[in-house]
């Protein structure tokens, strides 16, 4: 089959010819992908930046968003047939540690996480992968058009679902960062809350598009930024929900939280630093999201079936899948790139 | 009557005979104290650090951890009579506001602090506050046994109470500081958990106490602390709570906290520096935590009445108040300084 | 001023000139109504139904569902002023117990209930509440417009307010009963969730309005319901919510529920008769609720003036009230009747 | 092997030589029986009462609390190793399902029960389950010695797991029924709450040992208990934990529980007769409670371990099977019989 591998670090990837995975154990699933999308990690795997913490022997195959056709299934497999339609859980989980036992995939002792960890992952005709991460879909969605949601979904759509609580009709939320994630968590609240959304980003044009998304206001980031959600929200918001975290916009992030209010981190890059004083004195919090449960995946899937989740995307042939990584780099793709085999 | 005042910040404050408090508002209490808590705090408020924050007219009396018997009664007051004996929240709430309306006392936007606001303190023979800071207790309750809940207890017990659903049998809890406030929360832990309690600090006095009140582990802050909580933890604890959170004490508390875990800031000084990565790598969160609501007194008290949580006094009359002061500030008060009129 | 008032049980009461309310405690409000629903209950109390739990003394001012603007207020009264527009918490309560205190008001231990304890209700051109009864409006708010919410509206959201953790997307909520309440529970759940919503009523018409206002199924009540609901559901519904709980709803009701789902009780008259086999072998729950909170009343009014919740409503002339209750009693009332002084 | 069979209803069962269980799928585990609880269900299957529910076909082993060793593992296996001293949850699930993804095993779609389902049961020398059934112990635990907790305890525990959040300090808790199950509620509301504890039972004998693990009070049941309970509580508990609701108990429950209380129905048998008024007027609730998670039982053997919950065992041969089921229907057990091989 063809696969997209990853053969010396600062490089780009070639598409080879490799074999087809294979089942390993009595849980795992051989998956037909029909659309494996491409993401900003990607092209930091590509940069090494990946390397001290999974340290992949190479080449191997990237890919971690994927959606497809269910191709061959292990012994032990009962939930699943051949030719189900299926989104993918990124890490597969094992089902028999504590976290496993509690609902909390990411947690597992014993995932791996395709396209990621030392294995290969989805930018290829077929990916291996297990029970525990299949989403059975209705049979006549299009993988390529939902497979952005197995990452990038999901993980937007796991710090909505937790702020429900916090967020009944008469409070805030400010998104910050209106991008693939921000887009996406937008139209979670617009869905699943009556909350103000107030939509912080550095860019009209994402803003305008929030606003048709269910974002009651838009503040562009500009560097009054901080000042005009104050203003606009009386005081901070009770849920702030940073897609960007660096940059300074984590800082951002925290100063836009009303007393009583959480600050949810989802992006990555920058530092926050703050006196223990600020936390105490206002009783805020800070809440860590790192992707999402195999529950929430499903829940999501709901949404985006019923038509209340949408996401723009941008499909290219697998073979030229160099080409999308290079148009994601330089800032050319608009909503998600998807490989379609 | 006499009371303890304030008359210049870096100068001891002198006791004054001066005018009793009288009901200003028809929900008004006036308390007979029994005994006034002498608290850090305090000597902060000496040293002015609070006037930027507070701005009180000089001279004012201080005391803001109160216990006693009521006096007199504003018309409105339906729950109290004279003679009743009070612990009082240190923070009188509106009872109008919203945040009062959801039971959260510490964000009313009404309130005030006395002994700390520009409102007259306990540290006196008379204390105005209202009905809805008193809490009744059995009439055979010496205030001045009890006094140091109402600031130092309500605060490690809100804490505590917070993360109880976070602390099922099998999780470990680690404190932070064995102090004052530790104490309390060490004994809440185990009356209201079966988690595992580790207790660090750096006083190995401080933690052969712990361990007869609920401590399973205790481990001396020597530098090799965090590594050691880790060892004994298998990574981490489900909940640490900072009873100290400055130097330095902060950023082990956050280190000793394990993945899927949260740290709970109670103590204040130091400051948090965390790259955003840290936070959604290990999806760990940070939980302010600022004093307590009504209810939570209430239920301390019912733990306190029932012996399961106790607390050492070392009495001072009201007269020799800057001498508890000296003593406080010289390390050489066991437990909890109380002044008794 | 005019009012409406039961002289005799089983008599129509009279529009009387009787003196205006006075204030009485320093939280007291009088409120100049500007519209008072007209409520099934009021049939009832006229019917003398209400005498033994409430025994008011006769003659006395039924109306327990009002809204209008504030004409004075006690001294204490600091959250309103002469002029605001307001609605009105069915039953004020008084701040100073400890179900208060949790911010559960319906549990308060000193609560009236004006128009149906023994205090004259909202049928008037004034009405004495208190100031925690009391929901500010924008002012251009028109009471007659909102009124219903009072009562009919709070109760409705209170339920599914409670219920809101049970229905993530994916999950079903039931509601039957599409008449008064049910119509604003349907509109609330559309709101706040994305559950799939299934109606059940009798009224064919009923459930043509439901499918208008976010019902995604509708079943006929026509004796195949239950079957019907457990096929569209495959098993029962996560949430029951009955607005109807007499004349065999409440066994329909339990009947419709899914293993380890929930039946919600808001209206009454029936009788449960559950084998406990029944309750623990699919671990169901039955949860009780009554009216709603002072939170759930503002959150409510939040998404009535964002317009998420409507009510239509058939506007009488106060001096014709009596009009009003015999329209009501014989079903000619579309929506809710309000009083209009 | 030898194993205790029912060949035919309302006959004894006989010790019976067959075949040892061998592995069916990859993550079966065979278990060496330690230990294996004799409980009134046993009784129940004999006399053919599961027959329609369950339909096994004869004859077939029963004994569904079980605790042993690991003799050997499907090749999925990966978190049990041979020789392993595990409890076992007495229903595996099948970790696929959506109720199993969020952790609720009860609700396993695929699920079987050994004992009770048609499948072999533990009174045996081998058993086969899965590997999502086992809890691994301390290695030196004797598997007898706590094989009742793989029922009657996790039966217990869940039950109070889930009302704790209702019970903080201040709070009353009534058990209905001090045997088996209610003598390890008992136990576990005093190890993870500070609530009250009410006992109520028929056996003056039972309350005494009450007492003794954590019982506050004890009421006889004598026909003046609901009155007595009312009185001791000032008006019903926040929750009634029934471990009995069978021949009236049910109706006694309901009664004794608190306005905004709730009732946990754990035993079976009877029948409920609750007014939908009496439901709403005071918020109560009505709560399903069927064995337990996964999740439980680890804590639940958590509490065991450092000795918190015990249980008195009376211990026989494996070939006296069929006394121990006639002194347990003669009432001539003492805490648990088990049997061990």
């Amino acid at each position: 089959m063809r696969a997209v591998r990853v053969h010396r670090y600062h490089e780009d990837p070639s598409v080879d010819e490799i074999e087809e995975p294979r089942l390993t154990g009595p849980l795992d699933v051989i998956v037909k992908i029909g659309g494996a999308g491409v993401c900003r990690t990607d092209l930091h795997i590509i940069e090494g930046q990946w390397d001290a913490v999974q340290h992949p022997e190479l080449p191997y195959v990237i890919g971690h968003e994927n959606a497809g056709w269910v191709h061959a299934v292990g012994e032990a497999v009962t939930n699943l047939e051949v030719g189900d339609t299926v989104i993918l859980h990124p890490q597969p989980s094992c089902g028999l540690c504590r976290a496993c036992r509690a609902g909390k995939d990411m947690q597992c002792e014993n995932a791996f996480f395709p396209g990621l960890s030392n294995d290969d992952g989805g930018m290829a005709e077929y990916l291996r992968t297990t029970a525990r991460a299949c989403v059975k879909l209705d049979p006549d969605t299009n993988p390529a058009d939902v497979a952005a949601l197995a990452d990038a979904g999901i993980t937007a759509y796991h710090a909505v679902r937790k702020a429900l609580p916090l967020l009944p009709p008469g409070t805030t939320a400010v998104v910050q960062g209106a991008g693939g994630l921000g887009h996406i968590g937008i139209q979670c609240l617009a869905a699943l809350s009556a909350a103000r959304i107030v939509v912080v980003d550095k860019n009209a044009e994402a803003l305008k598009l929030a606003e048709q998304i269910g974002a009651h206001d838009t503040v562009v980031a500009d560097g009054e930024h901080v000042a005009a959600v104050q203003e606009l929200t009386g005081g901070g918001a009770q849920v702030v929900f940073d897609y960007v975290a660096e940059q300074g916009a984590e800082m951002d992030g925290w100063h836009m939280t009303a007393p009583d209010g959480s600050y949810y981190v989802i992006g990555y890059g920058g530092e926050l630093r703050i006196p223990t004083l600020d936390i105490i004195a206002t009783e805020r919090n800070i809440v860590g999201n790192i992707v999402g449960t195999y529950t929430d995946l499903a829940e999501l899937m709901v949404l985006a079936q019923a038509g209340r989740v949408t996401l723009h995307t941008q499909k290219y042939p697998l073979d030229q899948a160099v080409d999308a990584l290079h148009d994601l780099d330089a800032g050319r793709v608009r909503g998600r790139a998807i490989l379609v085999p």
